[in-house]
């Protein structure tokens, strides 16, 4: 008989975690007996599309590997935008994907993703039930916007947010020094979700309460409001610290940048963000100095400052999505339930791809404050346990000691592809 | 008989490790049975101005609160940015210092800090001398620019270069997950010397060969050379990374950030860094895929990657500084002599103040390849055991346990303030 085999693919953006979720898959795999070979995709289903895969089992058999694989930010299989057309229009990538799956004796498929790569479970999940294809489909919850719906918060959310605190934290030390009158604006990630600028509040503890002025993109966003607010804060404190979402859009749902920005107000800003946007609004209008601090991807990738319990639930979420393979189960996302917020308690679930594929879970408004400046005590709570622990990271050298991503490297150069 | 007390404060900017030169100052006079007191000057020199002091020895007497001390970012005591007008022009500055030290009684005072602040060591010194006060003026170096002369290497430098080099690692690994042609841009502090943008070279390891292009302020910077080199790169990888610094200046010696830029070329970004022109100059030279990271302050104040290293030498510094003043030397600095670089070896040792003061510490030239987009493996030697080990930092809540600056948060208040 030959030997049934699994594959995991990854997709999306990165995260400081969701290696710990493909560690998960490979242990779980590997100890389920079930599995002979656990195929990894390179760069997600265009490796499927290209036939390149490497054997994660024979590459993981050292478990002080996978240990290293855990702590690895952003994806050692490497990642993919590609989307699948829709079957009807175009089904050849569909007949080229299960005919690999054929080819490598497939019995499951884990792809570690976002909202894009659960619409392709989605859709490979519904082309195989369509064909009768035997063939288990199972997507693993990542990405650091934890806007898919469905589940109480995604792998790779924790990380980020911890590293968003600890910064916000550290950039208070670093404001309050002078005790001249300062305005820093933060930008954060979170295009449709406020999640991650959300997290910022996490830094306030018993000396600090900044950041001052949090604005997220689940309520609109008012220039007027906004000076208001500073101008405001600048009266009860000297170093006012504001975290603002790359996604704040106006009353009529147009992105702040975006907007048309007058050749007054703005100068020549229109290739900016946000950050540079309000710093360069707070200067004209207010007269103050004032700085913008955009942590672009420094707050996906920052392995060295991971959530233990982020890293941890990213790995028992990759566990679980191969148990519920073994259950039988097709065509569902790994879920998780919050039972308590204080002590943290949760349960691993799952939940049809149907109901999560291209929904987008944002901050519930009742858990911003009236004035749309700042969080309510709800959102502190619900966040506070995702940050909790610190991982152990082996350093080599002065520098986090990471699994060694040599063949995506070697993929890049340029003549070396096989794709 | 009145005691004799000593004095410490800091200035000029943040780094992760200038609180570790205080705890050196603190816990060195507590032993050396020479001062009853160590008195802190709040916000630099203008604390002594307006007679804005803590009593170190109090807060600090329990020594888990200096452990905590040595692991939080910027200054405890608060920073400042004056500047001592000549004496001969305008005394009265001189004569309120100095009647605040004989009121307190003070023996010694160590300022910590940089160029700007071993110009006021000089000052005093010199002012202190002509007038024959008996009182040792002793200068602690700390800059995470490493551009103080006569002493090796700086304390926050190497805290700043690790936090550099592992950032950089990171987005190594969050660069190489797509197959698609990028460039990448990262912006590093650094006006005058090229010290930290140098350190990027640290990110390269066994796998990882980013940062591929680094350009540093000390040769002069061609556009047209750039986009050379960053097109010599695409030919031979899909990922480009590039390390670049604030500082780096045209052969007619003008900041890129200064430079009127042509409209054509850059579009109307004369508010923007220099990360963000050559982004801009990127795409629209060469079309591909490009992004600019500017890690701003973070790379100053981000305590949570302190190396080990420069947190015991800065705290070492601060230890022989109150040692030097006990050997009655005034109007010197504490220098660090490296004795070898593998295995590491220094010693510390002091300078004349007058030979620091207002000198700036640059990148030697030919440290620097000959194409000038890369540095020397004799630059890699120096700057390796500068991040080595890592600090031993306590969380609370999934956030780093910092010392309370609950004093500093006051003084920000308006209407608390008593200068």
């Amino acid at each position: 008989m030959k030997s049934v085999n699994c594959m995991v693919a990854q997709s999306g953006g990165p995260t400081a975690a969701i290696n710990a979720s493909l560690a998960g898959v490979i242990q779980a795999a590997a100890v389920s007996g079930k599995y002979q070979i656990c195929y990894g995709a390179v760069n997600g289903i265009t490796g499927v599309l290209s036939g390149k895969y490497l054997d994660l089992s024979e590459i993981f058999k050292e478990t002080d590997r996978l240990e290293k694989l855990k702590n690895t930010p952003a994806m050692f299989l490497g990642s993919s935008r590609y989307k699948l057309p829709d079957a009807e229009k175009e089904e050849e990538p569909y007949r080229v994907i299960f005919e690999q799956f054929q080819e490598k004796n497939i019995g499951a498929f884990f792809l570690i993703g976002g909202n894009d790569s659960m619409d392709t479970v989605l859709k490979l999940s519904d082309y195989a039930g369509k064909h009768g294809i035997d063939i288990r489909i199972i997507g693993v919850p990542k990405t650091i916007d934890n806007d898919l719906c469905c589940t109480d918060h995604t792998p790779g959310f924790g990380s980020a947010a911890k590293y968003i605190a600890a910064t916000i934290l550290d950039i208070a030390h670093d404001t309050f020094i002078y005790s001249v009158k300062s305005v820093t604006i933060v930008e954060l990630m979170g295009r449709d979700s406020g999640w991650l600028t959300a997290a910022s509040v996490l830094a306030r503890n018993s000396y600090n309460d900044a950041p001052h002025l949090i604005y997220l993109p689940e309520v609109p966003f008012s220039t007027e409001q906004f000076l208001e607010d500073v101008k405001e804060q600048l009266q009860v404190r000297n170093n006012v610290i504001v975290a603002v979402s790359e996604g704040i859009r106006n009353d009529k749902g147009v992105y702040l940048s975006m907007e048309q920005p007058s050749a007054d107000t703005f100068g020549h800003m229109q290739l900016s963000g946000v950050g540079k946007k309000l710093e360069i609004l707070v200067k004209e209008k207010l007269g103050v100095k004032v700085r913008s601090i955009e942590v672009s991807v420094l707050q996906r990738c920052a392995a060295h400052l991971a959530s233990e319990t982020d890293q941890r639930e990213a790995f028992e979420q990759g566990q679980h999505a191969v148990a519920l393979a073994a259950e039988g189960k097709t065509a569902v996302m790994v879920a998780v339930r919050r039972l308590a917020d204080q002590p943290y308690r949760i349960q691993y679930e799952y939940e049809e791809i149907g109901k999560i594929a291209n929904e987008v879970k944002t901050v519930p408004v009742e858990w911003i404050t009236e004035h749309k400046n700042d969080v309510k005590a709800e959102l502190l709570a619900y966040l506070s346990p995702l940050i909790q622990g610190e991982i152990e990271l082996s350093y080599q050298n002065g520098l986090p000691d990471y699994m060694d991503i040599t063949h995506l490297i070697r993929e890049s150069i340029p003549g070396t592809q096989t794709s």
